[in-house]
């Protein structure tokens, strides 16, 4: 992971110095690593060669860096992690720009793996996550249903897992029956991780998530605690504020909600859920072929569901 | 150049409905689609598999587009060749992600030409485009050296024709040497191209350029025709504007100096500069193997000239 560090940051040297300094801000803001990790994880495991794995794992989280990039100056958001995002401190244009530079290097070394079918792969992921933001950005706020949820948080955040574990094992020795299920080990693991990150938002305190208790609802954004809560308390009047989309006017109201979400048993609902994505990661690595040593992958599918919990 | 019109407008149409729509726009705004024009004129002379061809000139057409729609964000572009920029119509947010989207499929459509050495030049094509840009964004306006005029043009358009000449040379069958003879035809052209560009800035109809005369000067952005102005005219006391910077203070003298430079000699000496850059495009032909029809790759070479002029 240290190496992964280095080959991200080596990737403004040449160029303007302000774009190494926003670089270096950016990676430095910290972040859980979970997707290179997910990478250099399953790559091991497959016997991949180190070099070009080390390569690809820089390449998913710097592709992942320059999608929040654009993500923040789109929100406005100006606190990332609890530190100042990229928006917070740059014009607009330098943000788009950086987001753009970040693109570039991470395609760049996302070729130095010298694997075609992977360059397409990547192309078709970011393609996803940007149709995913666009989709949310024109769909109007409000009522969700189960399937926009999870449409949404797959093209968030699941495809990139997906194709972070299913790369490393394309450029590994193995077969195509082992590449596909270490892609539904990758898409599950990726559906647990969001679901726990939409725990989170409501049960975290805020100087460990980064931003206030419940921000996702207060800005309109129904997660799977909000939508396991509607279907148990459908009569609750606070909810109807999310029905007539006029969450934005009754700020005291939707505070109350938060509140009653959180102490509710939707949380665990929520969390059961997520387990059973976790589980059904753990299945897909029963089929992994004898002798492979499974069981970093496994805990890393257990930590998914126990961080911070 | 039809197929390659219709494989770039199906690259949404799959996706959200908006983002189609956003993606017609941007292709029916028009352009002269002189980079897709030199990948298939240079893989037709060298035998290239026209279904690659079609494939890469889409990518590098999108790949163009996509930075326009970046551009006209930072600059604030209301309007684009005489047309609505998507800026003008849709939110900053909306138009950050239809670049990143358009950027997607390009880098897919590069990637299904199944050459791993062109995605790398692609992705640092991308890179030297950004960074260029970003490099202008940081540098204060005023008065440029001719090596940051060279290199701004360089990253700015000349990138792309040197990748785009040099990418389609890559997926036909021929040696390394004509794959460099030709990276350096795309360069020298895509030089001259834009010190033309430049020089309609100021000599051309607002109708036909689609914006005001002198916009770039105006913008306090210094272009080949007001570098030799300067050189000829060091004492004209318009010129101490640039120099001292209060470009903006002085709307009415900034438009005496446009009339000044439009009228003078530094009009036909950019434009000798230009022609000296297609000379030796047209030098780098000499080069090809016998028996090879060169003959489409000079008119390119002339047009870039003689266009609008």
């Amino acid at each position: 992971m240290r190496l992964v560090e280095e080959l991200m940051r080596a990737q403004a040297d040449e160029h303007h110095p302000e774009l190494r300094a926003a670089l270096h801000h950016l990676l430095g803001a910290g972040g859980k690593r979970i997707r290179p990790t997910l990478v250099l994880l399953v790559g091991n495991m497959l016997g991949a060669d180190p070099n070009k794995l080390i390569t690809l794992a820089a390449a998913v989280e710097l592709l992942h860096t320059a999608t929040l990039v654009h993500d923040d100056l789109i929100d406005g958001a100006l606190l990332r992690r609890g530190n100042p995002t990229l928006n917070a401190r740059w014009t607009p244009a330098a943000t788009v720009l950086t987001g753009d530079f970040v693109f570039a290097r991470a395609a760049k070394l996302a070729a130095e793996t010298d694997c075609l079918p992977l360059m397409r792969l990547f192309a078709e992921t970011l393609a996803i996550i940007v149709n995913g933001e666009l989709t949310q950005l024109f769909t109007s706020r409000g009522i969700a249903s189960r399937e926009n949820y999870n449409q949404r948080i797959y093209a968030k955040t699941a495809s990139l897992f997906e194709m972070s574990a299913r790369a490393a094992a394309m450029i590994s020795p193995v077969d195509e029956a082992s590449i596909e299920a270490l892609r539904n080990y990758g898409y599950q693991v990726g559906m647990a991780f969001q679901i726990v990150d939409d725990i989170l938002d409501f049960t975290g305190e805020q100087a460990e998530v980064g931003k206030p208790v419940g921000s996702d609802l207060l800005h309109g954004l129904i997660t799977l605690p909000t939508l396991h809560y509607i279907e148990n308390h459908p009569s609750d009047p606070d909810v109807s504020l999310l029905l007539n989309g006029n969450y934005s006017l009754e700020k005291e109201r939707m505070f109350r909600l938060v509140q009653s979400i959180r102490q509710s048993e939707a949380i665990s609902q929520s969390l059961s859920e997520a387990g059973k994505y976790v589980d059904e990661a753990l299945g897909t690595l029963a089929d992994m072929p004898a002798g492979i040593e499974k069981q970093s992958l496994e805990d890393l599918a257990r930590y998914i569901v126990d961080r911070r919990l």
